[in-house]
């Protein structure tokens, strides 16, 4: 049966926390229909969300009409900030927690499992400049501020924005094989060279 | 006066290659306005774009209303299949080449470029599966296929998809500073580490 992977959009999302998991994600399920997993996206009411750096994404599900998924991603940003006290979004979230086997964060979206309380002992990491406010959000959480993204089993999160790509090829050798990942990794030609 | 980096947009276009430099771009002329760069996407009708891995974005200007370009970037993918053999795709990017003074490509938008006579015994580059391709489409190109991305000026190509990230930051490096590309790389946590 078809596992689906649903990315979660919203206002003053960062841009490149959504579209690296979604670009590997992608290239994965659409080349190789064979592993049986899917990719949607979905936003609170559905319909046109504007990222931080002002993008605008139609997004193809709300929360009423997204179907099951087996893995959840929230990106970060400064759209964060407001989930944060958001005491709707965190009950939404909470609910997740509770039907959803994988959360995924990228970036600040670890903010927002931090403020409902799903990351209680856990060890976690978020964005070089949030260390800190993940570390105060709740004092339980060990934080690793030297890996790319710390897999849990049931919650993964990512260091910041570009980390959710390799967090990505790391889910997909996870969920199949390291060759899958290879095999993305490849397609999307991701030999990263920083030039400074 | 501003300068404006405009990134095309398509049907079938392949997401993080326009999305990576819109993060990298995004990031820096947001955060550093002092240095008088903006940026704008747009697409033939305007409206939405459907990309090739199921994204939809809606684009903030047409051909016919987006504004003055110091720099043009065409992603790749495959909608750019089309693009080769659409007469009025190309006529309007040779249009482009004598108004706007950068061309840039990320990953098949260079094929485009070829298609277009515009790199004609200039140096360039293109996704890994596409090289040979791009030598076809016009043999007086020299293919460099060990690249990143290829600097000449008032033409820049990139290889596959994930490589326009590494383009964008050397812009900013071009465009600015190596001490301003190393902000943008902070702020983007680009410390790529693939995991297979």
């Amino acid at each position: 049966m078809t596992k689906r992977i649903g990315i979660l959009m919203f206002n003053e999302m960062e841009e490149l926390d959504a579209v690296g998991p979604w670009e590997v994600f992608g290239h994965w399920t659409k080349n190789f229909p064979e592993d049986e997993y899917e990719l949607v996206n979905f936003s609170r009411e559905g319909g046109v969300v504007t990222c931080a750096k002002g993008l605008r994404v139609v997004t193809e599900y709300s929360y009423a009409t997204v179907p099951e998924l087996e893995v959840l991603v929230y990106p970060g940003g400064f759209g964060t900030r407001a989930h944060l006290k958001d005491l709707a979004q965190l009950a939404w979230l909470r609910e997740q927690r509770t039907k959803v086997p994988m959360l995924v964060s990228v970036c600040t979206g670890s903010l927002v499992f931090a403020s409902a309380g799903l990351l209680k002992g856990r060890c976690a990491t978020t964005h070089w400049a949030s260390l800190d406010l993940l570390a105060q959000l709740d004092p339980t959480i060990e934080v690793c501020d030297e890996e790319r993204f710390v897999d849990e089993g049931d919650l993964v999160t990512s260091a910041g924005v570009s980390a959710g790509i390799d967090m990505a090829l790391h889910l997909v050798r996870r969920f199949v094989s390291s060759e899958r990942a290879i095999q993305v990794r490849r397609g999307i030609q991701y030999d990263p060279r920083p030039p400074v």
